[in-house]
């Protein structure tokens, strides 16, 4: 939820601005939900009103800064709207593909509408998000669209690797990683890009910042899956491994665990079998191993922002760092 | 297929230089197909390979007229590839909601890779098409997005009408109109919007002309589903009442038989059962109500072609006004 405590933690940093912003965000988003008639505010809007934690389009706020004129603020604003867009549309898809009948303790649209009224209702937000980037008033719109596209190609390839590799036990860490690159990492990144470039600092730099910290963040999502608790997660344990989705800890665990090494993924049919593998990869000591990898990440995508930061959006910016990793503890 | 006489006949009337274009258009769709690994390449890039007649490529490269430069002609080509992109994309996502197997004589995504690979193939087609429209070198290129993504807005809009109309035999005729303006129309209407954008010439005014086009184009492909024969459609007839999308042969025939009025589009469940229903409807003479409404709005396109508009242009343009009715011919 918005008012997640992080979240408010995130939005005070950001300086006084960051509240104002955010709420006109939530307001864009509102719209966008209600502007296409009744079907789609009845369905995608469920999804992008319910909201999540808004990392991304506070990744765009806090990475703009403080907007120097009116023009300025609404690209912001917009900008990040686009990304929470593009991000509720990939939520929507999933939830199809999954059949998955709860989102952020919501009915999904899938549920809900049907398999043809989400998949239309993802296309549609995707649409939305272009024309929000394209209806803003300053910055190089056709860089921001190019972008953009730039990480829906990605979310989409990463969805097709992830379909690709499913069920296979075998994958390689930098298969792994390069998906999860795709998946999240790219997102995050054109988040940092399209708020430093509304804020006319198109090479400030931030791009790296932001895909460490998305990598970060999907590892430690993969490591929330098996260690649980489904309290925290709204999830129970191991439903990756009930996909069919080989993630960091099960790769790591496999080197270290015969039994493990020789499971195969199909063969996990209940919550209940999922949960006991779950037990077995977190007895090897791999879902440690997989925190300090995120927590290196994290590291390095602080040490990655630039020098010419000023000391406010620094702040800011290392907080959500933070944040990321405190998602975990 | 591109080789289809229609198409030839159509490159040809727009000039020496509309077939060299239109090889550059299919280059481009090759490489959008190749491009982006082997995954999408064995999934997306069958369906955007295999080709359609394609049609709205065609009319962007019509619109444009024969491009005044090198920047020009590269914008041209890649505004078309951009439109062939977005209806690659639905037709993907629409063969997922189908669970069809078959498209243009080949195995469709969903069939060959499942519901998750094809809904990211589309996914991916639709963020290529961006691509493709931000990496053109002239015109305005955020004008040509915020076309391109009311578009696609409109695309997604229409399919989310048809979900919900779905079985709705009594849906009232605006309704129905309003569905193919938002399915097909408005994607013809862009694909001439940016076919003159590209060439300099935002404000020439063949956005109407398209709509109608798009317009006619869908009534008739709806009037040939219900009137095959299935050698020429590629599927048997009735497939739409099969659905349970009721298009305009249907809304008039139940004005005129009280047993159509009476019938439940749930209760026809076989090819068979579609087949007498198709009979019945053409018996009311709702056929040739439908052709007659097609072939006026066809009129009215020709009649908006702008008075400016070259000769060339003009008889190229008329000429796909006039290909559009002879596919039902």
């Amino acid at each position: 939820m918005s008012g997640a405590p992080e979240t408010v933690e995130l939005v005070r940093a950001g300086g006084p601005h960051v509240a104002g912003l955010m709420a006109r965000v939530e307001e864009r988003l509102r719209e966008d939900a209600a502007g296409h008639g009744p079907v789609l505010a009845d369905h995608a809007g469920d999804t992008i009103a319910a909201g999540g934690k808004r990392l991304r389009p506070l990744l765009v706020l806090l990475a703009a800064g403080e907007p120097r004129d009116h023009d300025a603020a609404e690209t912001v604003v917009r900008s990040a709207a686009a990304v929470e867009l593009v991000h509720s549309a990939t939520l929507v898809h999933d939830d199809v593909l999954d059949a998955a009948s709860l989102r952020r303790g919501r009915p999904t649209v899938v549920a809900r509408g049907g398999r043809g009224m989400a998949t239309a209702a993802g296309d549609l937000l995707f649409a939305q998000a272009f024309a929000e980037l394209t209806g803003a008033p300053a910055g190089d719109r056709a860089e921001a669209v190019r972008i953009l596209s730039d990480a829906c190609s990605a979310l989409a390839r990463g969805e097709l690797l992830q379909r690709a590799d499913a069920w296979d036990a075998g994958i390689a860490l930098e298969r792994y990683l390069l998906r999860c690159e795709l998946k999240t990492a790219r997102l995050f990144e054109a988040a940092c890009a399209l708020g430093t470039q509304a804020a006319g600092e198109p090479d400030l730099g931030l791009d790296r910042f932001g895909r460490r910290i998305g990598l970060a963040f999907q590892l430690l999502d993969d490591v929330l899956d098996v260690s649980g608790p489904a309290s925290r997660t709204g999830k129970h344990r191991g439903t990756d491994l009930l996909d069919g989705t080989v993630t960091l800890p099960f790769i790591t665990a496999r080197e270290r665990d015969p039994w493990l090494a020789a499971l195969d993924p199909r063969s996990i049919a209940t919550p209940e079998a999922a949960e006991d593998v779950c037990e077995r990869i977190a007895a090897t000591g791999a879902l440690d191993d997989a925190r300090t990898m995120a927590l290196a990440l994290v590291d390095e995508a602080r040490a990655e922002l630039p020098e010419r930061l000023d000391a406010r959006r620094r702040e800011a910016l290392e907080l959500v760092a933070g944040g990321v990793v405190a998602r975990y503890a």
